[in-house]
């Protein structure tokens, strides 16, 4: 008997209460009644409560206590003993000594009817699964889920506490398909409250009211991604994009001015850069700012359709004030794109004169955000609207900048935002865990097919199934930390700026790209249930496909990473520089390259294909392979004439497998990080796992590269392919603890989840 | 100037005609503007008929001749008469002795204002792009499009059309965001529409009505999947699964009695197989029907909740009677599933007595459609309602079959529903080609970045972005190829059924994974225009999604072909016949292995890599590897004594794999066939691009396989990689014209693919 229930009185309940739950979730309506039902029948409620909390239903590891204790005491019964889940219980409290009263008899028979417990399907529920308990056991986590939990939140679980907690408050229910103006207005009332708890303003300076602390500000991002996505990104267009925007982009009179009522959703706003024509070409756009000396005043001007301002959140209904980025013009002079504050809204809602204002409409998801479209006709803005950490204009119309360079100053600015992308990334890992804790839970209860006259299979036991959800899984806890990391290096202001962006850019996208297609495997692994609104994965995967086109599209981003690898690569083609820089590149390459030949074609044992070492080897060598070749194609069309833009423009596929390789490769070294710290064995154990399928699943996507360049040989190939196999079936055991270990709020999964 | 515009009234039009359509989409207010306003000045409506038709706006190769003869015009004039659009006309018209009046001089100038074509923005459309003409002209289809387009069309061009001009009647205008009870109602009329023309009964048997052309009523539907997919779901459900049931598993008296009813929807109705317990494992489904000799009636009974009917169309509103399939009982035996038509609603509306009926309410697509559950408790129906055609019961309650295995006419049964994968696989090849189309139009009009002081790149121009995109068109054409030739076999009825099936089973989910890759790369590939709901982009992803899960799970579809592929498989395992057929297995496959020795693992001579017959070979070459190997490693297991279901299912990712391979192949036959029946040299040629790219890009894309296995050297990989890239190259030129001639009806495609 499991020793935490050891009351006696329960004994007789075991049968219903483990097949009630183990048939799946029971509704909080059904809860009740077998409270009721067994409390007016005498059974104490302290025994009951911790068997029946909806909201903290038994685990796995409980309900195999249960079903332990009912098979080895089923054992020696008559099968009359077992016709009903009342009669078993009957007959086990007896066999124990601690026969049921007839109100309890009463009680158990009554409620076996009304919850509709069939016979047939009870007793396969308790007696037809023909594995051997222990093996059912061993489906018990290796590991301490909770402990893992604290590790996988990093830094800021203090903060990650306190927005789950907030999530679990009955204001957070889930909303599905509301009509867009309610579901908009709904949003801003979740964002109202996480306001008023002060979570917008985390990142401000403590003398605008804020608590200076970055990092936390993107781990409520990131925590939040598992509830609405709407809600998530309305809170960063408010308080990143917007608020961000003052903060980084303006000086202090900007911060006195506005933070507080930002912070406090006082005044909501717009982050106004995108246009119609120029999304991922901001340097192009072509809204103007001019400035007017005459009345100190700017003037902000949409000179054609094409430079309306698109796909603006907030700007459809809510904004009142917008960071509009435009070309600054002042005495006949262009200075470049700059930011400026231009009030778009009164207090009464109405658009502000000589603002034009489109919603958006139906998108693809995040319905409850209100995008929009502005545009301006000769608005006139106080000089002071300028946002002028970066650049400023004198009343006489002179232009000072602190940065010299119109091309650094305006990537100095676009680099203080790389907050968003940080953000967007974290947030991307957190759908995927959404999806894959929604695939793996449901995976683990769901049956289909099996041999003839046996049980169903489990569709989680099925090794193809394992092999869609499990290296996914080893990938999101490897861009958790990796994301984890990069907060980190983000809110370090002791960080090389360049590097960061950098960074930022390849793992947004990385990330992006991996919650896609994630939640694509995941929907499918759920079939029928899958398509299901109220199985949330439509919206995670309706709300979460515009991260990979939005705060940069991933497909620029992976070429600013490879640009960023071919150091100074922009500023030496076409200049005298430009065969020096490339030769450097491949001198610099043929090191790396030269540094990797420990690797061993050949080599396949299995703990050299679980060597840390070996799968950083490997990830580098593709990397610098890469590069090297890249390098050199991009100069050999330098060297034949061909332009800058054009060079790296022929080499763009090229360009974004090394920039993935790079990414992959960064990813890597912080996971072997990680596991290296890890607070305790067998979390150590449980990472090495993870680490080990996901590096070897990375190796086995890309088996063509490394066996077209000599890194492995076939039979090695053959080696690792059948070892992510048998890893995944080693996974197999850990796979509901590793989902639960992400810690998402019970209301934000969905049925099929909670088992 | 081109000859067929020559009326020199036109002259002064060009410029302002060319940057209108050039610009992007004209509105229909716009051009009955421009028409008014020359109208009045005195153009005759005649002359501008041709160049101001919303629905049929002037083509590339229009709008290419109207600039070569603007450009051509401008040569020698001075910059002031390039000042505007107005001065530019007159100029040009002057220059040939047609100087415009004053009327037309001043609507000319009214309407660039109007228009808001701003001067920066119209030269550089008309002078900026520094390509020369000529190169601009190799824009132009190297093909006839109108060919292809018939040619694509296949057998059923007729019906095609006849769909394509309803879809462009004024009743089937796309509909955004309805709320679901409006959109159903909507998607029922439109319903109603199609089976007023008849299309509903086009499978039916002449004497019930119908056309006996089962090939022109997959032809509907596929041709339906370019507008609302709710709507070819439901046309679907109603004539194909429900009238579909009737007509393959009822007999004469059924055909008779509901047929035409169906086919007019005065009988709408579902198609209830599915389970909540039990998708794809059809055999194992819970409802029972029991037959009750004293009444002459079968019982039919949902004994638990997972045996719900689930996911049901047309059940939660429309439907009044139901396909329900159910385990046959009579006099205490059981002779498996068998289909019984069972009333669940009155006239009025209601629930019939005992049927119980649930809402799935919201789901991630085709909310036009009304899914619903059904159970029934202890219904009673008239023994006549069995659909009796495989399995009969007598008055007396005796079972009769014309099949007496039950394994094999369970088989049979869910053979006969082979139409509905047919049906659906080639929707999703429709769904399919709306993306590419809406994709590669906007590529062909988007530009963004360039190189210093240029004009912006167009999208289409980057290598990267064509890597995207042509492949997946190139493969789009291979399966609309393979699907037609699929729709072919399925309306022979001298095609081996066996054989079809697990074509229909391979061919669907190819189609259907290939549409969810197609849609999701397009969605990207548009950015955030990609997001807007009223880009389309988002309902063909949600609508479109189902496909990989419904009418069979795509990797349970998978497995069938890999076993229909080890022949017997089933039968042979646990029986004494195990062995001999495995080693069968081994020989045949082994033949196939040494057949295709000239594959040149290190050739890589264009000729040789764009040669049909190596792609053939090498495609052979793989599918009898991998079954081979999949035959000895199932051999292997059953030797050591694993049992038939789990030799295979440790085999499964491999069995998938070798089921792709041969799914490729089948493909790839049925494509080179096509190209060597090509209607015309120009369609050849185009056609063996494609056939050479999407070849090329299934080897590439396997080039570990090929590698490991030895077939392809690392220099014939790179070849191969390197050719893709330059396939795309010379695709450029004609992926406008490609997509042209998929010959989707302008309603069906949204503002950012109509240039």
């Amino acid at each position: 008997m499991p020793q935490t229930d050891a009351d006696p009185r329960l004994l007789a309940l075991y049968p219903l209460l483990y097949v009630a739950w183990a048939d799946g979730s029971l509704t909080d309506r059904e809860v009740g009644l077998i409270r009721d039902r067994f409390v007016s029948a005498g059974v104490p409620l302290a025994v009951l409560e911790p068997w029946l909390d909806a909201d903290n239903p038994p685990d796995s590891g409980r309900l195999l206590d249960l079903l332990g204790a009912i098979r080895r005491g089923a054992d020696g019964l008559a099968p009359a003993a077992r016709s009903s889940l009342a009669a078993l219980g009957a007959s086990l409290a007896e066999a124990e000594g601690h026969a049921p009263d007839s109100r309890t008899r009463t009680a158990l028979e009554e409620l076996e009817e009304i919850l509709g417990l069939d016979h047939q399907e009870t007793s396969a529920a308790l007696f037809a699964d023909s594995r051997p308990l222990a093996e059912l056991r061993e489906t018990r986590p290796g590991f301490d889920v909770a402990a893992m939990a604290r590790w996988l939140d990093g830094d800021e679980t203090a903060v990650r506490m306190r927005v789950r907690e907030l999530l679990s408050d009955p204001r957070f229910e889930l909303a599905h398909a509301l009509p867009t103006d309610l579901y908009r207005e709904r949003v801003l009332q979740w964002c109202r409250v996480l306001a008023d708890e002060g979570l917008g303003g985390l990142a401000n300076p403590a003398s605008a009211g804020g608590a200076d602390d970055p990092a936390a500000f993107v781990a409520v991002f990131e925590t939040l991604a598992c509830f609405d996505l709407s809600l998530a990104v309305k809170f960063g267009v408010q308080f990143g994009l917007f608020g961000g925007s003052v903060l980084q982009l303006g000086t202090e009179a900007h911060h006195e001015a506005y933070l507080r009522d930002i912070a406090r959703l006082e005044l909501p706003g717009c982050f106004a850069m995108t246009e119609t024509g120029h999304g991922s070409n901001v340097h192009d756009i072509e809204t103007v700012a001019t400035y007017d000396p005459s009345s100190n005043e700017f003037e902000i001007h949409t000179p054609n359709r094409r430079a309306w301002k698109d796909y603006i959140g907030n700007a459809a209904v809510h904004g009142r004030l917008a960071t509009v980025f435009a070309q600054l013009e002042t005495g006949g002079d262009r200075h470049g794109v700059h930011a400026f504050l231009v009030p778009i809204r009164g207090p009464d809602g109405t658009a502000a004169p000589g603002v034009m204002i489109e919603d958006c409409g139906e998108k693809l998801g995040l319905n409850g955000v209100d995008n929009g479209r502005l545009a301006f006709e000769r608005v006139r803005i106080p000089r002071e609207n300028l946002l002028d950490r970066f650049g400023s204009v004198n009343e006489d119309g002179r232009y000072e900048s602190p940065i010299a360079s119109s091309g650094k100053r305006f990537f100095t600015m676009l680099g203080t935002l790389v907050g968003g992308r940080v953000a967007v990334g974290s947030a991307a890992v957190t759908a995927a865990k959404v999806a894959l804790a929604t695939a793996i839970r449901y995976g683990a209860r769901r049956r289909q097919f099996g041999p003839p006259g046996e049980p169903e299979r489990l569709l989680l036991d099925y090794p193809h199934h394992q092999r869609r959800l499990f290296p996914r899984l080893a990938k999101t806890y490897a861009l958790n930390f990796a994301l984890h990391d990069l907060q980190r290096r983000y809110a370090d202001p002791a960080e090389e700026r360049r590097r960061l962006e950098a960074a930022a850019a390849g793992l947004k996208a990385a990330a992006t790209w991996h919650a896609t297609d994630v939640i694509q495997e995941c929907r499918e692994a759920c079939g029928g249930q899958g398509y299901m609104s109220v199985n949330r994965l439509d919206a995670l995967k309706a709300d979460s496909d515009v991260f990979t086109t939005f705060e940069g599209d991933n497909t620029v981003l992976m070429q600013l990473v490879a640009k960023d690898l071919l150091t100074g690569f922009r500023q030496g083609f076409g200049e005298s520089g430009a065969l020096g820089l490339a030769r450097f590149m491949v001198e610099r390459a043929r090191v790396a390259v030269t540094e990797r030949n420990p690797i061993i074609a050949r080599r396949s044992a299995e703990d050299h294909l679980r060597d840390p070492e070996y799968h950083l080897a490997i990830f580098d060598a593709r990397r610098s392979d890469l590069l090297y070749s890249l390098a050199r194609r991009v100069r050999h069309r330098v060297e034949r004439g061909v332009g800058g833009f054009d060079a790296l423009v022929q080499c763009q596929s090229h360009a974004l497998v090394a920039a993935r390789a790079h990414v992959d490769h960064e990813v890597l070294a912080v996971l072997v990080d990680a596991e290296r710290s890890a607070p305790g064995s067998s979390l150590a154990e449980s990472l090495e796992r993870l680490r080990s399928l996901h590096a070897l699943s990375v190796i086995e996507a890309n088996a063509a590269w490394f066996l077209e360049h000599g890194y492995l040989d076939p039979p090695k190939t053959k080696a690792v392919r059948d070892l992510v196999t048998r890893l995944c079936g080693e996974l197999r055991r850990d796979a509901v603890g590793l989902v639960d270990a992400f810690d998402i709020p019970a209301g934000c999964l969905p049925p099929i989840a909670t088992a």
